[in-house]
This record gives C-alpha cells, sequence and structure tokens, in this order.
C-alpha cells in the first residue's frame, strides 16, 4: 500500500511540532505516511524544524487543493478566511483534513461534515478540543455504547491558569493576565480566552458528539471570568468552594442546554483540582458511569501527539464519522430551559451601615431562600464598602433571581451582585 | 450489510448487562450487530432478563465453534479451561472474540493474538482493564502518536475500597474485607485482588500495549495490601501520604519494569485521591504529556459498557489488532533493573525503651539515608511495643534495603519492618 501523502498548513507552535514528529525516523507516523509540503505565511523566518525535504506553498488553498496531497492538516486557525477556505477546498476534492481548529468546526462543522460524507473524505480534529486529552474520541467510541447525559469540563487553560494563579499568588485578575500575556499564555486581545468563547467552542463540538446532534454554536450561554475577582476566590475558598470556568452541555429528553460560566465547585468535585493550564472532561454516561478525563490543554506536544493520533486513524482505516454519526442522524436538538433549581453563591458590595446584614436575609427570606453560609471579612483599608458572600441551600432559580434583583435595588447594595452556580461532587450537577 | 451476530458466553454480572444493553431497542448496538446466542452452566436459573430470543448453548465451546456466530462474547473468566478452549476455538475458526477476561489475555495474550492474525479475527478487551475507563482504546489508538514512559494506576477496585474504608471508618484491613465479603465486593477467597494478582494482569496487558511488547505475566513483581494496616493509613495521613495499590509499568530505553504494590502518595498526587472503587490510570508519554483517567472499575453497567464500545469498533470496521501493532512487531523487553534511588515509608513496631529512637536513627545514618519525617504516636492500652514510621529523603534502594536489614536486627525490634515507596507529583515516579 502507498502511503498516505500529508500536507501541512500553519507552521506556529503545534505546526512544528507536527513536523518535529514526522522528522523523528522511529515515530509510527512514518510507517504509513510521508509529509509531503508544507504552507505558511512566511516562508523564511527560521521555525528551528528543517522544512527543505517538504514542497513549499505560499498559499494553502493551493496546498489542499493539490492532488498530490491525501490528507491535508490545517493548523492555520480562525474560523474564516484562510482556514475555511482551505479545508473546504481538500474536503470538496475528497481528501482527508485533520484539523486543531475549534473555532471552525464549531461554526462550520455540519457543513464540512456534509461536504467530507459527500466526497468520501473524513474530517477529523482531536486536536481541536483539550489539547493532548483524547475527549473526541473517548465520546465518539468509548461512550459510544453508552448514553450521555452531561458533559462538563474545564476547557481553556488560560482561564484555569489565571484562576489558579490568582488563588496561589493573592494577585488580581488584570494582574495575572498582563503577566500570561508577557509570558505569551495569554493573547494581546484576551477577549477569546477569558470571554469564554473559546471553551464556548469546544463544548459545542463535544456537546454534538456526545449528544448525537448537530454543532450549534448560537446555543452556547457564554460568560467569562472577567467578573471574578480576588475577593471571589479567597472568600469561595473560606467557605469550601473552588472558582472554575465550567463548559458544559446536559441532554434532558433529548433537549440539550450549553453553557460556559465560572461556578463554585466544592473541593471534592472531580474537576476542583485539575490546576494551571490542565484540561479536564467529566462525563456523565449509562451505562459506563461518569468518566473523567485529564491532561495538558495546549502547547506544541500534546496538541501535536492529537494531530499525530488523528493522522495514525487515517492511516490505519479507523477514521468514522467527524461527529461520530452520519449527519442525517444528527438531529438539530431543541434547545432545553436551564434547570429550575440550584444552589448558589452570591457576592455583594454594601455599605458599612447597621441594618445592612438584616436587609439582605430579609429578600432572601422573602424567596423563601436558605442560607447555605454567609461571610462578612474585615477589610483591611477604609473602604466606605464592604464585601459580603453567601452561598445558598437549593432554591429555584426563579427565585433567587428576584432575590437578587431586590438587594441590587437596595439603596446600601453598591455595585451589581455577582451571582454564580455552586456545584458538589456527587450531585447530579443541576444546569440551572 | 448483513448484522455481526453475537453469541455471550458466562451470564454473570456484566455478561447480563450486555444482554440488557442489548435488549434496549434504542441502543447502537442493534444498528449493526444482533445477539442470537447465549450460554451459561444452569440454563434454568432467573437472571432477570429475558433470553428466550436467543439460542441456548450448554457448552461455550459449542457456541464459539458454531457457524451461525461471528463475534464470541466470553465472559466466563479464568485463565484456562473453558474460558481458554471456547476462545481459541472461536478465533481458531477467524470468528472475532471480545473478552472482559484479565488473567486470560495476561497469560495467554501473545498466543491468542497470533491465533487472531493467523485466522483474520479481532480479539478484543476493553472490558478486562479498568471497567467502564477506555483505557486499552486510550492507550492503543490516542497515545498512538507519542511515546509512553510510564502507566500507573489504581487498577482494583476491591482493594482501593477496603483502602478507603480503613481511612474512613477507622476499621482494621480484617474487619472491612469481611464486611465487603459480605456485601458481595470481595470473593471468598480475595487472594486475587488483595494479593495484587488481579492488578498484575491488568497491568500486564497495558504495560505491553504502552510499551509495544508481549504481555509478560511472569515479569511483574507483586505485592498485596495484607500487611498494611491501619496504623500505616493514620500515621502516613498525618506526614501528608495516602496509602493506595499502585500497579505500574515502566520503560527505560527499552526495557521494562512493572510492579504492583502498596504505596505512599502525595496528597496533591493525581492518583491519591481516587477513591472507593474507582480505577485510574495515570500515562506519561511525550509529547502528550501526562494524561490521567478516572473511573468505575467494576460492576454490570461500566464492564458492559466497556464490551458494546469493542462491539461497536467491531460493527464499523474500527478494530485494530490486539496489542495495537501486530504480534511480529511485538518485542519480548528484557527486563529493566528496578530504579537505584528512591524515598521510602518505613513501619517500625518497637520495644517501648529509651534508647530506640537513636538505635534507629544510627542505622539510617550510617548508610547515609536522611529522615524526611519521623513520627511516633502515643498508644492508648498498655502496649510492650510501639510503632514508630518514618519517611526518607531520596536515598539509594540498597543502601535503604541495608538498613532495614540491620534495624530489624536489633533486639528492641518487635516484628519485621514494613517498607514502601513514597511518589509525589509531579516527580518523575522512581521504580524503586
Amino acid at each position: 500500500m502507498s502511503k498516505l501523502r500529508v500536507g501541512i498548513a500553519g507552521l506556529g507552535t503545534v505546526g512544528r511540532g507536527v513536523v518535529r514528529l514526522f522528522a523523528d525516523d522511529a515515530s509510527r507516523l512514518n510507517e504509513k505516511m510521508q509529509l509531503v509540503a508544507v504552507s505558511a505565511r512566511t516562508a523564511a523566518r527560521d521555525r528551528g524544524v528543517d522544512l527543505t525535504p517538504y514542497r513549499w506553498f505560499d498559499d494553502p488553498v493551493a496546498l489542499a487543493s493539490d492532488p498530490g496531497i491525501d490528507v491535508f492538516v490545517e493548523l492555520i486557525g480562525g474560523s474564516d478566511g484562510a482556514a475555511k477556505a482551505a479545508v473546504e477546498a481538500a474536503l470538496g476534492r475528497g481528501a482527508h483534513v485533520v484539523t486543531a481548529n475549534k473555532a471552525l468546526v464549531a461554526l462550520h462543522g455540519s457543513a464540512l461534515a456534509e461536504s467530507a460524507e459527500r466526497n468520501g473524505a473524513k474530517l477529523l480534529f482531536e486536536a481541536a478540543v483539550g489539547g493532548g486529552v483524547p475527549m473526541v474520541k473517548a465520546l465518539k467510541e468509548s461512550v459510544a455504547g453508552s448514553r450521555a447525559s452531561t458533559v462538563a469540563g474545564i476547557l481553556n487553560g488560560t482561564c484555569n491558569y489565571i484562576l489558579t494563579e490568582m488563588e496561589n499568588s493573592g494577585r488580581s485578575f488584570e494582574a495575572v493576565l498582563s503577566e500570561a500575556q508577557g509570558l505569551g499564555y495569554a493573547e494581546a486581545d484576551p477577549t477569546t480566552d477569558v470571554g469564554g468563547f473559546d471553551a464556548a467552542h469546544k463544548l459545542t463540538i463535544l456537546s454534538a458528539i456526545a449528544f448525537g446532534t448537530r454543532p450549534d454554536f448560537a446555543h452556547v450561554r457564554v460568560e467569562g471570568i472577567e467578573r471574578v475577582t480576588l475577593t471571589d476566590i479567597r472568600l469561595a475558598g473560606k467557605l469550601g468552594y473552588r472558582i472554575k470556568l465550567i463548559a458544559k452541555g446536559s441532554q434532558v429528553d433529548g433537549a440539550v442546554e450549553m453553557h460556559v460560566r465560572p461556578a463554585c465547585l466544592s473541593f471534592d468535585h472531580p474537576l476542583a483540582n485539575v490546576g494551571g493550564s490542565l484540561n479536564a472532561l467529566v462525563v456523565d454516561a449509562e451505562p459506563s458511569g461518569q468518566l473523567t478525563f485529564i491532561g495538558r490543554g495546549a502547547g506544541e506536544g500534546p496538541t501535536a501527539a492529537s494531530v499525530a493520533s488523528d493522522l495514525i486513524d487515517l492511516a490505519e482505516g479507523r477514521a468514522g464519522y467527524a461527529f461520530g454519526k452520519p449527519l442525517t442522524q444528527l438531529g438539530a436538538a431543541p434547545r432545553a430551559t436551564p434547570a429550575e433549581r440550584g444552589r448558589y453563591y452570591l457576592r455583594l458590595l454594601v455599605k458599612d451601615r447597621p441594618g445592612v446584614v438584616a436587609a439582605i436575609s430579609d429578600r432572601l427570606a422573602h424567596e423563601e431562600i436558605s442560607i447555605e453560609s454567609f461571610l462578612q471579612m474585615p477589610v483591611s483599608e477604609k473602604h466606605t464598602a464592604v464585601p459580603i458572600v453567601l452561598t445558598t441551600q437549593t432554591c429555584a432559580r426563579s427565585r433567587m433571581e428576584a432575590a437578587v434583583k431586590a438587594i441590587a435595588a437596595l439603596d446600601v447594595t453598591a455595585e451589581a451582585p455577582f451571582l454564580m452556580p455552586v456545584e458538589h461532587a456527587g450531585q447530579r450537577w443541576s444546569s440551572s
């Protein structure tokens, strides 16, 4: 059998990592494949890898369209532009595509999968989600004999790094973000990461596979970590919780709910101790039971390794449908309404006056919400306002929202209240 | 395409679970397969599942030999006897085999894989290791683009349950084991589990796949949890460690070392918080980085789900070689010598006399071993001997063994010292 001929477009961190894997003669990649061509914006730059054995293309679409390429590896990034045009060109002529591009798959996954099926090509994207952690394969193949009810993960390493560093070093969100930008861990425009959109792209992909639906990014409710303060991290910690950006999809009676948002996790929750830039996924499925996957969510090595596993699946004839099933079997899931009941964390900034605690308690009691814990800490300097945090027992979402509205309207309230869900281990996660 | 015809031999917990999955019309199993025959020792027993749609075989070998069966599912158990004969019969005529039988695969994996390859059949055993956790597929396929240096896991749920219960309830090994036997969590003869042999079977399989070698059970050094006392669990806990039965395989320069034994893990170790009957695997590989997989390691649902994922892989044409590569590419790995240096936990029972601590310290100092922590707790009743535990800094294995020998020879030593390795998170695990 002749070897599959591979072309790589995009020679950033991950692209260089994949070239390096091919350069290792003992690599399993070279058994059934060969790298024959590469493409990037600038040919001249020294990338620390020898590119002379490979044909050079200035234009990724030309590379993707070249009949001498059997597998097109797209590592350009971006949901549109050159990445999309090149992937479409490859699939359109029946060439397989391996990509690490979560935005592309989240936004255009159905159309691309459709093109792949029509043209007899495979579309694989293990590297798009969870870096080196095989989340896509686990959901497509290992959980195939079970039914998933929930996927919940830490899917953005930048956010997790920032939250972990805030906790460990006691620095502010802004200070840690700025340092992360200096170190190259965070983009100059951090919105995609800290705003939760990158995690939402990944959740879109995982939910589609887990629940057998078409990817539907517009359907994800997204909230980032910008409002999480050091006060939240410290006080939640004193109450027994750690704050994480959680991306979660749930299926109830065929309807799907997806959201990305910060949440308070009890310390014994399987995601609570996933620190730094690690990524993790918890899958609840029956009859397999709860499964947890943890590993490095980004970087040259892990992401290149996932590209390599997709290439090996292609070479060994194991690659299946893009989302695990033929597109005709993937429904457009109705949107589930968020769950009616849950537990909450509420942070308030209030003027330091007698009667404040009574007023807050009264508004909660009026909605029949029981307080689980309540914490007001002395502030070190002379502040005119003090932070108060509290967690609630399980209550109706509508009543919690009404209580928050009433508290926000109190004249002692100095800034908009900040509300997060609280999740416990073992508890079936509510999607409130 | 006609459907694959499946026969199941063995209708215990897992067998019933698989039958139940087939009985669900909406199950993905039924898309490309049908269950046509079953076999067990007793036809008459009520198993809570309707067996009337299926042909009955008293003899599993007859079922495995029947030309009307394309896939033989072996859930009988045992490394020899009926299970082995039936699997050999199926593979010998080119029928695929799916099995949950770790002892069979650990002891006879090479011969069975050879028969499968010769006859164009597939041999799959995801359910043999880690219950519902896809450890086999992860190593065979997801880590295929990387090189694994270490696999380390909690692979026996009974041992993990016993150790967790001892810690949580403060009861002795014997008391918890006896309760587990009463609840059906542990066998009447618990040797296979608590002696570490079940974990060793599973480690044999995982190491073969991870390191590309033939399964070699005889090569595993096995130590069980029988000598772990409540004192160890309590005092190790005070020193910052949790005791787990760890199954670990390491590859260094092509040589492989495998052992199963109790070890002290620092609380932040990825396996330290895997409690109860959960199973977990940590894989160190490059360039993918460290990967952790956690889930339910036994029981009807999880194990049946793994059998189902193997069946779906078969039906969808994804099943590869038994150990990930053709048998001719699997070497017989030379045995690595255990690592030369490590950290240790030592528990002593000594007579309560002046000079005891000095004598112990002296024997350690003589071997140039530095103590990391030392703990002697008051004993509540009038004992003539007191337990002392200590942990060491990294030291040479040979010197530690010499010190233990010298301490054992002291006339104040009241029982044989108990030695365990100490493992820290982040540290590259030594295989001392």
